[in-house]
């Protein structure tokens, strides 16, 4: 875990006091910048030591081979891995010929910051080698927001007291050698040296190289260009071979001159195009970076994010810790998000090989969500990449005897990757989750054009998978059996309630969006007979219930099952996965992650709220987080059902999963779908934001920890702000044409355009708390402002 | 699929009349010796061509990689697979310098008999090699049932009109190259030649080698001796390598001349034992050999054989085809088992690689019975070794998170080897599985020591398991949720009946076991909460049951999954599992093979005459017999509720599934629960034999198809022999000193010991046939006796 001390709370900023070098690989998933195309991780500029050297492009993968001791029909015989393109960041530095290793030497000091108005990751070191030459270094990285392929280093070097011989080594190095992975170490041998080289081109201080993967065919440029400023007896050399460019500053340098070395970095890839195309995008881009140059750069960062933060940002006010982390999330967010353009957002972004640099469901549910209303361009690229994909689903869909379209559970060409199906190929709220956030996304921008082009395919063949993959049952009605939901320790089970709701909407919202594009449905062939089967399997879709209980079983015959044994677990136990088998998790009782309740925030209209809360208890009780995709959800439904301090324990926890490493794995890549539920617990939680059945509808109401929250959403092309403090939330609809409906606790109101609203908060309620799992109870924070102790309290509002 | 001119319907052989490449795999299954501990694929003598040279020893096999692309917790990370060991039985033969290979020249005749009475497989050919050289070829091959560890060969080679040469190499090959096996080629690599060299010696006419396995450390010893006739200028020459021993036996054959060479190979195998150790008992069963001689060895074996056809024969009258088969069938069983000896009995005995050599749950509900009833001894053996294996279960229980023993789905050693765990571990039915194969021998035999050694620690165990798998539930009573049942296309459901109402068995076993044997359960530490305990579970066992439809689901909710789309398939979707994705298999009313019927067999009280009509009928529709062991249990429930003729097709179908090679697959080894069913469906389907409860029941009933039928069983030490003929049914207890009480159609009788007693059959039931899914009616016969017609006939008995 990462302690609060060595990253000082700060609102706006990212910063590391101390380099701990058990913590370097996590530090670098933190740090990692960028833009949704191009990512590079917070390697240090020197690149040794590390935890896991990374550069990607999205999209650019290998393919491994997948084995199985026992294999099945339609099991996917080749994986995809996120391959680490040439590294192009990598500027070693030589002291009086001693290489610069904060390993060695005396570190007098040691801090990296990441400016989340700027975009700029700033490092500043001095460091004293054991010959006692002692050096002050500065740098800063950026990728850029505003130039897709490009990114830029500038660093600097300067003696403390006594001069100093420094040699600079700014190198491109490909096939770069890796820590060697955990996993099967056949798979894994099918990733090393994933590159061979095909071209490279060298001129002045530029180099370019073109290679292409071995197995899946891509072909990746990547190129370096540099400015150097120094004194004048500087010498440069410029080196290129297949696999390695190196370009080397010599300078001798008095106390009082520096040498300042600007290195900038371009990157492109294809599937199709050739070795000289490829070539020479990589030489255009650098060139228009020399172009623009590092300032340049820089300000065009600045402005960008000026203009994110302006419609994106959350004011938490009373919780600064809770501050910074949700800024920092809606800045990873961004990052893997903002020039992704009709490529996936993978569940680690680009800062890590986690999950082979997958994408899956919580892409849509958990960051579509946030960006649908914050940075709607990015969402509804998002989905135009999963439209892309729908030859590959049909496919699939052929393939598992289907009809529609079945999107893969993890991929990241749009080709299925999972190699367990129970937990992958049954999983079929993926495509509820993608149909849900095209219609979401459709109805949110107001963009009539994505609503025709996009939702209404993507709503057609997902509608045409449920009812081929649901039947009729005379006494159950329509039943959806042998699937996944969203918790993973339950597995092909018979109508998941979240399966069968979110199934319904899909349906629902196909025959809205035939209605309104008759043409396109036409083109579709979609017939007033579908339309009325989607319709007949939406009303009578089979919701479980236990009458017994008075819960919703999660699936059938759920709550039914054993309870799960937690007093017989050792004390290292979580994540269960790894100490428990799965024909014991899936039997009993005990969930990785929010399941029913994610059902009851999605398709909230389809529970009572006494349903809510004694579901939300029962459900509580028997789930142990192991994913962190949970806590957002647990926070959104506790502060519905009025648990508002427990709310404000699971929003943090959350929102701290990477800046304080709580799940112990931030070194592989930060968890952005619990970014992005950072947002989703403040807006839809204490916010109350709910936009289901197409109506935008608050309930906010504030923990005792937050004195104030503020929030803007773009919908329908218009601004709106919600401020929330003081026992009122005022809306204020900052921009555009029309009036909106919105709801406040329940009582709908229209905002005109420039007009504001405010609305008073209603009386607190705070249940006694609910019990989880044994010692699964929220992670505290040191020093947190929630009050630990069950009690009730009424605040005049 | 082999056709039966090439195989003449005989009542005690079976014989090859002309040989067909592509079947020759098949015909090695077909003519593997074996006697349990030794086993020989019908290779030709010399070697080439072949399907799959094949020599193995009861539990030699070597360890390999299981590999997961999404590992889980308890998934074994090591395969056991049955190995070749050095092959002795080839002998090659040259011919005026041209290799004796049936596929050059010309081949005039080749006959192959395998005689069931002498145990002895004799060839003869009658061949001319392209030179014109033409030879007259006899060899006999046995594998000792009364020496375990000796094979011996006889071949004699004459010249038909002229003088040839004959060199004859008999050799003993180890690591012999194999056809590339068509599996993962990474786990195909840890099995390619699998042993070390450690030892060879020479003396005169034998050598023996000894070599050990790379992973699983098992050290095998094998030796050849000869003994050899021919004309006086005849030569030997005696060679031996790490890897193969070689004696040349060197001769000029005029017409009238022969050379008559006999082989005698010796084989043992420790895990413990040292090199001279392994050595000297190899070299000691040549020498015992050789003084026993060829002509002893074959009488020994026509004694064995004799005893047990006296004791095991089943006679059929009016289906000569179905007797050859039940004959062949009981023949590879005692192959199978014989001189097990505390190891395993297969799944394919010693007859091929298929399964990897594992044993499954269908020895113990298949094989057991009958060899309980007529080779008591090698069933007490079987039970033996899993009780030797107890420890690995109760250690896999404890992985499991379980108490007692949890048995694996398929092992060599008793450690779990199943990688697809939804259809492996989750089968627990393997446990109720043993535990009542042991009760059934225990109370069979009479054998005290057995109960009380082996059944009770079974029982308890087992029981132990199931009572912490299960749990009490306030509405449905005593719950087993999430597990496998027989029918491989479902898989990880709640409350499987088979698994219920075994489970059940197993319980009250285990409680009646307690109480007879008090000191050995308290040495088990039971204690009377404990019995207590099982009782509970056993009386409040949940048994779903459907009520609108009137049958009992398969597994709760089966009866509500959505018909599988038979319609939807291609010409060649069968076997299902290949063509369609358990995904699809799992959520639909699919069976592989007969799971809810097998419940009606094996727990036939716990079923009305109603219930038993009703379901089967339900089934029979859903039924595709995927699985050879489905048809066996089919044939029992038809017979029982009125399907005559279907179940004769059924026991034909079972019986000549290598025969006729009908699941193509004969050649990877024999079918030997399909084989144990043939007799499970002449005996107890249309013996009507049922001991549940513990008592000897019979129900006899002859299809149109028969005429006659008559088995023996070995009850409690004695013989009774049950022949159905004309309108009654003869029960003659041919010996022992108690009487036996039995029951005739639901009528008890008791039977002194020689005496007979006659009854008379009930008038013959005939309901019209059922339907089973489109294609999959059971394989006719060509020239079947049984009526094609749907006809409801009354016989009077």
């Amino acid at each position: 875990m990462i302690r609060q001390d060595a990253y000082p709370v700060d609102p706006w900023c990212v910063r590391e006091t101390r380099l701990d070098l058990d913590l370097l690989a996590a530090a670098e998933s933190l740090f990692a910048l960028s833009n949704g195309h191009l990512g590079l991780r917070g390697n240090l500029d020197e690149g040794e030591p590390h935890g896991l050297p990374g550069t990607y492009l999205n999209s650019v993968h290998e393919q491994r081979r997948l084995p199985y001791a026992e294999a099945g029909y339609g099991y996917p015989e080749s994986g995809q891995s996120v391959v680490n393109v040439p590294n192009g960041k990598l500027i070693r530095i030589l002291v009086d010929d001693e290489p610069f290793d904060i390993r060695y030497g005396d570190l007098h000091s040691h801090t990296r910051t990441l400016d989340l108005r700027t975009g700029i990751l700033t490092r500043e070191a001095e460091w004293c080698a054991p010959s006692g030459a002692a050096i002050r270094l500065r740098s800063e990285r950026l990728v850029s927001l505003t130039q897709r392929a490009i990114a830029a280093v500038r660093l600097s070097v300067e003696p403390v007291d006594r001069t100093v011989q420094v040699v600079l080594q700014s190198e491109l190095v490909a096939n770069e050698q890796l820590p060697p992975a955990s996993e099967d170490p056949r798979a894994a041998a099918d990733l090393e040296a994933p590159f061979v080289p095909e071209d490279l081109l060298r001129s002045e201080m530029a180099v370019t190289l073109v290679h292409s993967t071995k197995r899946s065919g891509l072909r990746v440029g990547s190129g370096i260009d540099h400015e150097v400023e120094g004194p004048d007896d500087l010498s440069t050399k410029v080196e290129a071979f297949p696999d390695l460019a190196r370009i080397t500053v010599t300078t001798e340098l008095e106390p009082g001159e520096s040498v300042c070395l600007t290195k900038y970095l371009a990157y492109g890839w294809s599937s199709r195009r050739t070795v000289p195309a490829v070539r020479d995008q990589v030489a255009a881009a650098l060139t228009a970076a020399r172009h623009h140059g590092w300032d340049a750069l820089c300000a065009q960062q600045a402005t960008a994010l000026a203009e994110f933060w302006a419609g994106a940002d959350v004011q938490v006010d009373g919780d600064e810790e809770l501050q910074q982390a949700v800024r920092f999330a809606l800045f990873q967010i961004l990052q893997a998000s903002a020039r992704a353009e009709r490529r996936p957002i993978a569940a680690k972004g680009l800062t890590g090989t986690g999950y082979d640099g997958h994408t899956f469901w919580d892409t849509e549910v958990f960051v579509l969500p946030m960006l649908t209303y914050t940075v709607p361009h990015a969402a509804a690229d998002a989905l135009r990449w999963r439209l892309d994909t729908l030859p590959m689903a049909q496919e699939r869909a052929q393939v598992l005897g289907l009809r529609g379209a079945a999107f893969p559970w993890r991929t990241i060409t749009g080709a299925e990757c999972s190699a367990y199906w129970p937990a992958g190929t049954a999983a079929f709220h993926i495509n509820s989750a993608i149909a849900m956030a095209a219609d979401r996304q459709a109805w949110a921008s107001g963009d009539e054009q994505f609503d025709r082009e996009v939702a209404v395919p993507l709503l057609v063949e997902t509608a045409r998978l449920w009812v081929s993959l649901g039947h009729h049952d005379a006494k159950d009605g329509f039943r959806i059996d042998g699937v996944t939901g969203p918790d993973e320790y339950s597995a092909v089970a018979d109508n998941n309630v979240y399966t069968n709701l979110t199934a319904r909407q899909n349906l629902r919202a196909a025959v809205r969006a035939c209605g309104h594009w008759p043409e396109q449905a036409a083109a579709l062939n979609v017939g007033d007979d579908e339309i009325a089967a989607w319709s007949s399997a939406a009303d009578l879709m089979t919701v479980p219930w236990d009458d017994q209980l008075g819960v919703h079983p999660q699936a059938e015959a759920f709550t039914r099952h054993a309870e799960f044994d937690f007093d017989g677990l050792g004390p290292d136990a979580y994540p269960l996965m790894l100490s428990v088998p799965y024909v014991q998790l899936y039997r009993t009782q005990v969930l990785k992650q929010a399941d029913l309740v994610l059902a009851m925030h999605l398709c909230g209209d389809e529970f009572t709220p006494e349903q809510k809360r004694s579901n939300f208890e029962y459900y509580e009780r028997r789930t142990v987080r192991d994913s962190s995709l949970s806590a957002a959800t647990q926070a959104v439904l506790a502060a519905e059902v009025g648990h508002l301090d427990l709310a404000l324990d699971y929003t943090a926890e959350s929102a701290l999963v990477d800046l304080r490493d709580l799940a112990s794995n931030t070194a592989n890549g930060l968890h952005l779908a619990a970014m992005a539920g950072t947002w989703i617990a403040l807006v839809a939680g204490f916010g109350g934001l709910r936009d289901h059945g197409r109506s935008l509808r608050f309930a906010p109401q504030l923990p005792r920890g937050l004195t104030g929250l503020g929030f803007a959403l773009v919908h329908q092309g218009a601004r709106l702000q919600v401020a929330i403090a003081d026992g009122e939330a005022t809306y204020t609809l900052e921009s555009g044409q029309v009036a909106l409906t919105l709801a406040h606790h329940g009582e709908e109101f229209t905002l005109e355009p420039k007009t504001s609203a405010s609305k008073p908060l209603p009386e607190r309620r705070q249940l006694p708390p609910p019990e989880q799992p044994p010692g699964r109870a929220p992670t505290r924070r040191v020093g947190a402002a929630a009050p630990q102790c069950p009690v009730t309290e009424n605040t005049a509002s």
